[in-house]
């Protein structure tokens, strides 16, 4: 891993878990997603890469390769879909620290777009997984506005999330069971 | 454009309308999900293009140029969101037809998923343009499963767009406002 700004890594020696090891969250929703559709419990996806398409080659009618393309900015989270009639929107992101999760991680707009879900009905949080811990939080748009409303913070510490958002156990299937959080959280509503 | 194992264009006369001359299904779209984000009203959203990508040359830190790259096939429909707390999910295609639109515009799994929008409450829809007629057409869902049960068919015929779907007017701003057949659909009920 690259470190900005010449900033070096330290070598802090901390109660690390390595159980999760190789699977990377975005790996593990994808797996849960899938569960979850093969359930047919909830049909949640997470969204294409948005890419901006500058030239492509078209060898044959059906094989064109994109020749040179560019990454652009998520205008929403990344993951979106149904449960139980409910629309549930989320963003899924990790952090190597093991104090706090940097607001730098989220796109102003994705915070924006978070609040319009929240206000038109929808299902919104975050989840955030602390690398280094081993610990993936499921954290309420809510609560999240609430801390940015009421902290000039660049950084979500660790304690909030312990404090206001919702620790995921890791199962065997589905590996991030999310919705029994989101079940937790609306009691028999939904 | 091309047509394919050389069947030629046919020179039939018909009473085609040039007022929506430039602007393609998707734009109209953008424009019309853009109006009603600003609005207030709905957050639907184009999902991007399904990509995959095999080079990237990082030239920066912050400037990565993808080199090589494929269109892959959608899993889902092209749009998706939530409006008055409701689940809202379709797909827009175009036909150059105008007697019918070919099944073959869509995929059997973008079916498959707006049968499943449906099933979990959702409100799921077709939207297709006959550009040379210049008509758009919202076609529910529950319509589009009950055409496919019903006939063995490889095409839906314009006559059952014009029968069991809805036809939207043009309008200034926004351009395709497929939420007020929605909400006359729905009635009170949203």
């Amino acid at each position: 891993m690259n470190y900005p700004n010449g900033i070096k890594k330290r070598k802090t020696i901390h109660n690390i878990s390595y159980k999760n090891r190789g699977m990377n969250l975005e790996s593990d929703l994808n797996i849960t997603n899938e569960y979850y559709r093969n359930i047919d419990r909830a049909y949640i996806y997470k969204k294409p890469t948005p890419i901006k398409i500058v030239k492509v080659d078209y060898e044959s009618r059906h094989l064109a390769t994109i020749k040179e393309a560019y990454f652009q900015e998520p205008s929403t989270t990344d993951y979106n879909g149904i449960y139980k009639g409910q629309y549930i929107d989320f963003e899924a992101k990790e952090t190597k620290s093991i104090t706090s999760f940097s607001l730098s991680n989220i796109h102003k707009h994705q915070i924006t777009h978070l609040k319009n879900m929240l206000n038109h009905g929808g299902i919104a949080f975050l989840i955030v997984r602390f690398v280094r811990l081993d610990e993936t939080y499921l954290l309420e748009a809510k609560k999240l506005l609430t801390f940015l409303e009421k902290y000039d913070r660049k950084s979500i510490p660790l304690s909030y999330f312990q404090k206001s958002g919702y620790l995921i156990k890791y199962k065997i299937n589905p590996r991030i069971d999310y919705l029994e959080i989101i079940d937790q959280i609306y009691g028999g509503i939904l």
